[in-house]
């Protein structure tokens, strides 16, 4: 059985990253990774589903013994992605999904660098702008900071293997699976099934 | 507008490409390159459909002067790809579907390099023994030498980008289809569409 892919998935906030990927996730052979994280869990958040919720001794335990596929230091607390569960899943043949920002998504690159790169663009800044008003959760300030963290996101997009831009959801969806179907195609995972139709003779 | 995808097909006599191939080109983008020949039309044959028909001298004109994405001589005769058509095509934003032989397709290689090259694998040789047993057309004697040139044609699906198997034809057919999609969102193909995001501020 071959391993199952590892797909990192960015984009900026309001690229619409989280609909597509819970479209996508209805596929049982495809895995989310859940993070870890040093934060207090949140009212209603569950363990295991939401974070894996750890202590600070925990989290720099899986630090120092390459536990962590990459992590981060953000407003006081660390979030990270654990290894083994990741590579539990892969090695089952599942596939597992990553959704990361870019800099999270470049230590990965050099981790696991058989990993599959994909970048969800918006439409335009100003329809990224219109998404992100129509939450009505964060204020003008806060809605002008997230923009100008899209650009330097976007710019960053480049560094992928996939850029794709999700204008129409369905069409969106469509595509994240397509490259999920294709990249398992490509020939460097595919080389195996020359031998094995050779010597099914 | 992007320009459209050259995809070349290979496989063996047998391992179906001509049924998967005949569902993809139902898609109204998705073009069917028609290959020139010296040969005279067989009855039923209509020129521009079956074969571009022409007489030796165009085809020599059409090779001399680069005319020819490739070509071949077999049984007395040349077969070959005429550039004007593809690349039109290509111009127009249509995909083209070129469906050759391996040395033909190794030639597109050097003369279009950004052609995406996909090789169709029978499930076993077996199994293809038994797809060209079941069309009664040839001898004993004919289809072990197809079966010889099948596992020559086999060997050569390392030098192509994507490698599927016709197994199961409804999964074949999404698969290819998967590619062409997949295709036209790697890294290369879609890096303008970040400055199109980013300028359509």
């Amino acid at each position: 059985m071959n391993k199952g892919l590892l797909i990192v998935v960015s984009g900026p906030s309001g690229c619409g990253k989280g609909t597509i990927l819970s479209q996508i996730l209805k596929n049982e052979n495809i895995y989310y990774s859940v993070s870890a994280t040093t934060r207090a869990p949140r009212e209603g958040e569950v363990n295991g589903i939401n974070y894996h919720f750890m202590d600070k001794q925990e989290f720099m335990e899986l630090i120092e013994t390459g536990g962590m596929l990459e992590y981060a230091f953000y407003c006081d607390n660390y979030y990270g992605t654990p290894r083994k569960q990741v590579e539990e899943m892969l090695e089952s043949g599942k596939d597992v999904i990553l959704e990361i920002e870019v800099k999270g998504a470049m230590k990965i690159k050099e981790t696991c660098p058989e990993a599959v790169f994909i970048f969800i663009l918006p439409p335009s800044l100003n329809e990224l702008r219109r998404r992100l008003e129509k939450r009505r959760t964060e204020s003008e300030e806060k809605i002008e900071k997230r923009l100008a963290e899209a650009v330097n996101e976007i710019k960053a997009a480049k560094y992928y293997d996939y850029i794709m831009v999700n204008e129409d959801l369905t069409k969106a969806i469509d595509e994240l699976n397509a490259i999920i179907v294709a990249e398992k195609l490509t020939q460097k995972r595919s080389l195996n099934k020359i031998d094995e139709v050779l010597n099914n003779a």
